[in-house]
C-alpha cells in the first residue's frame, strides 16, 4: 500500500447507454487523462470492444506509464465474480457478455467490472470526499437513479453486488409505473423519465384549466416551458431546469415533486445507513436549486431527529465520478493505492 | 480470540419497557444462565440499577466463572460512547443517565451500551443465523419496530450509532400517525399500536355494515375478537392472532394490512443493504402465519429480482436474542469470542 506515488495507473471506464467516459488516475490519485466514446451498445458488445480498445490506447499513448489495473462500470444487475451483466433494461445487447475475461485478455491487466452507481458512489468517496467521512450514501441521478454505499470507510456492494439500489425502493405504494416493471419507486420520481412525465401532467392541467377559462392565449404567452421546447416529446430535465429559472410555475412545482420523493428515499436511506453524508450525482443533480429545498425539508423533518440531523446531503462538484470511481476501486482492489 | 472454550462469562441485559431480561453466556457462546427483572422505568434509574445489581449478583452466583464484560441494550436512541440514552419514547426517565460509568463502577468489568434491537440483530446473527451469513436485516417486531444490521460479518452501527432504524423509514406518505410524531412509518402500520388500530378500523366498519344491513345480531355471534376480548381496550396483537386463527375476518384483513407494509419496508431495505437473510425477531414475529403470506407477494414480486430472490426471509426461533445479544456483544468487544 505504500507505494511510490504517481508510479502506476488505473483506468476506467463508465459505460453509459449514450456514451463511455474514460479516465487515466494515478495510484497518488491524480487524473491524468480522460476522454469518452460512443457506446452504441444496438452493435453488440464486440464493436463495443473495439472501439474502447482504440479510445484505452489514445490515453495510453498520453501518459507513458504503466497501466495496472482497470475498472469497469456497467448500468444493470453485475456479477462483479463473472465480470458481466445479469440484467440491463438499458443495455440489453452487452447482457451475459463476458466483458472481464475479454478485457483482460485484450490488455493484459487485471479488471473489476462493478454496476456503475457502485464505481460512482467509489469515486465519489475518493475524489469528491477525500475518504474524509466513514459512512456514504451516492445516489446517481439521471435517467435512472443509481446508487452505491460506503460502509465504514469500505465500498459496500451487498451480498449479490446489488446494494444501494435506492431507485428501486419504493417511495410511494401502488404509485407511478417505473422502468423496472413496478410501481412507486424512487426512479418512477425523480428519474429524469419520471420528472418529464410529472412536468407532462402539470402542463396538460394548466392547458386544461386555460381552456376551461376561456384564457388559453394569455396563459399560453406565459408558458415558458412550450417556448423553450415547442415538441414536448423531447422535454428533457435540463428543459425543466431552465423553465424554473425563468419562472415556470409547472416546472417548479416539477421539480418539487422530484425534491419531494428524493427527500422519502433519502430519509429512508438514512434511517437504514446513518451515513455522514449522502452524495448527489449525475445530470440531474444540477438541478439542485430547484429540488434541494422541499428534499431537505422531507429530511430535515423527520422526528427521529439524530441521523437526519447528522447527515448532510451534498451534490458533487468533480464531474465524471463513475470513470474516477472506476479507476480508482480498480486500484484499491489490487491494493496500488 | 483463540481462547479456551467457556472460561469467560459475559452478561447482557436487554431494557424494555416492562421486563429486562438478562443472560449470562459463555465466550464459546454457551448459555449459563437468564432471568427476568421488572423495569419500573417511573422509579427512576438508580433504584433500577438496584434491582439490577441484585438479579446479576444472582446470575453470577450459579455460575462460579469470571465475568469478563457486560453488554447492555435500550430501546432509543443511544450514544454507545457515552454510555447513555439520548432519546426515548417509552424511557424517558432513563435519558441521559450515564449507565455505562455506573455500571462500570458498580461491577468492575468494561460494559458497551447501544441501541436494544442493534444488540438483538448481533444476538440474531450469532445465537441464531450462527453467523453463517455475511449480510442480514433484523427487525425486532413488539409495540414498536427496531432494527439492527449486520454487514459482512461485523455488526454496523451507522455513523451516530443509529443504523437499521427500519421501523421509522416511510411505507406510506402522508399515511398513519407514527409513535415517533411523523406519518406513515412501517412501525404505524406494523408495531402492535399500529396493528390494533388497523384492527379496530376493521371491527368498526364491520359494525358499520351490520347495522346498517340490520344483521347486527348474526355477524355479533361470528364475532370472535369480541368474544376474545370484550374490552377493545385491551385489544393487542395476541389476541388478533388467536382471532386470526379461529378465522376471524377482521383479524385476517388486519394481519394483511401489517404483512404488506412490512412487505414494502423489508423490499426497501433489501434494495439497500442486500442482505443473505432478513430476520424477524421479537413478539409480534410470533404472528407470522398470518402476515408472512402478504409480507413475501411484496418482497418476491419486485421487478429488480436478485436481490428479492437471494434473500431469505426468516423467523428467528431462539428467543431472547436481545439480552444474547447484548453478551455476546459484550465480548466481541473485547475481543473475548
Amino acid at each position: 500500500m505504500a507505494m511510490e506515488n504517481n508510479r502506476f495507473i488505473g483506468v476506467g471506464i463508465d459505460v453509459g447507454g449514450t456514451y463511455t467516459k474514460l479516465a487515466a488516475i494515478s495510484d497518488a490519485g491524480i487524473v491524468f487523462a480522460q476522454s469518452t466514446v460512443e457506446t452504441l451498445p444496438g452493435l453488440g458488445p464486440m464493436k463495443f470492444l473495439d472501439r474502447l480498445e482504440a479510445a484505452v490506447r489514445l490515453l495510453k499513448d498520453s501518459i507513458s506509464r504503466p497501466v495496472r489495473a482497470m475498472g469497469m462500470g456497467l448500468a444493470g444487475d453485475v456479477d462483479s465474480r463473472k465480470g458481466m451483466l445479469r440484467c440491463s433494461p438499458n443495455m440489453e445487447p452487452f447482457t451475459g457478455f463476458p466483458f472481464k475475461r475479454r478485457l483482460e485478455s485484450r490488455f493484459q491487466v487485471p479488471v473489476s467490472i462493478e454496476n456503475d452507481a457502485t464505481l460512482a458512489a467509489w469515486g465519489g468517496y475518493v475524489a469528491e470526499l477525500k475518504r474524509r467521512p466513514r459512512n456514504v450514501v451516492c445516489l446517481t441521478l439521471g435517467t435512472g437513479i443509481g446508487g452505491g454505499v460506503v460502509v465504514e470507510g469500505a465500498l459496500y456492494r451487498g451480498s449479490t453486488g446489488t446494494a444501494g439500489e435506492i431507485g428501486h425502493t419504493i417511495v410511494e405504494p401502488d404509485g407511478e409505473e417505473c422502468s423496472c416493471g413496478a410501481r412507486g419507486c424512487l426512479e418512477a420520481y425523480a428519474g429524469s423519465y419520471g420528472i418529464v412525465r410529472t412536468a407532462k401532467k402539470f402542463l396538460a392541467h394548466r392547458e386544461g384549466l386555460a381552456a376551461g377559462s376561456g384564457r388559453r392565449r394569455v396563459v399560453g404567452s406565459r408558458n415558458i416551458v412550450w417556448r423553450l421546447c415547442p415538441d414536448l416529446s423531447r422535454l428533457d430535465a435540463r428543459v425543466l431546469a431552465l423553465a424554473a429559472q425563468r419562472g415556470d410555475w409547472a416546472a417548479r412545482k416539477t421539480w418539487g415533486v422530484a425534491g419531494y420523493y428524493l427527500g422519502i428515499g433519502i430519509a429512508n436511506a438514512v434511517m437504514l445507513f446513518n451515513p455522514d453524508v449522502v452524495l448527489l450525482t449525475g445530470g440531474v443533480s444540477r438541478a439542485g436549486r430547484w429540488f434541494m429545498g422541499p428534499l431537505l425539508r422531507v429530511v430535515r423533518t423527520r422526528p427521529m431527529g439524530i441521523p437526519a440531523r447528522h447527515v448532510r446531503v451534498r451534490i458533487a462538484k468533480t464531474p465524471n465520478l463513475g470513470s474516477l470511481g472506476a479507476a480508482a476501486w480498480a486500484l484499491e482492489e489490487r491494493k496500488i493505492s
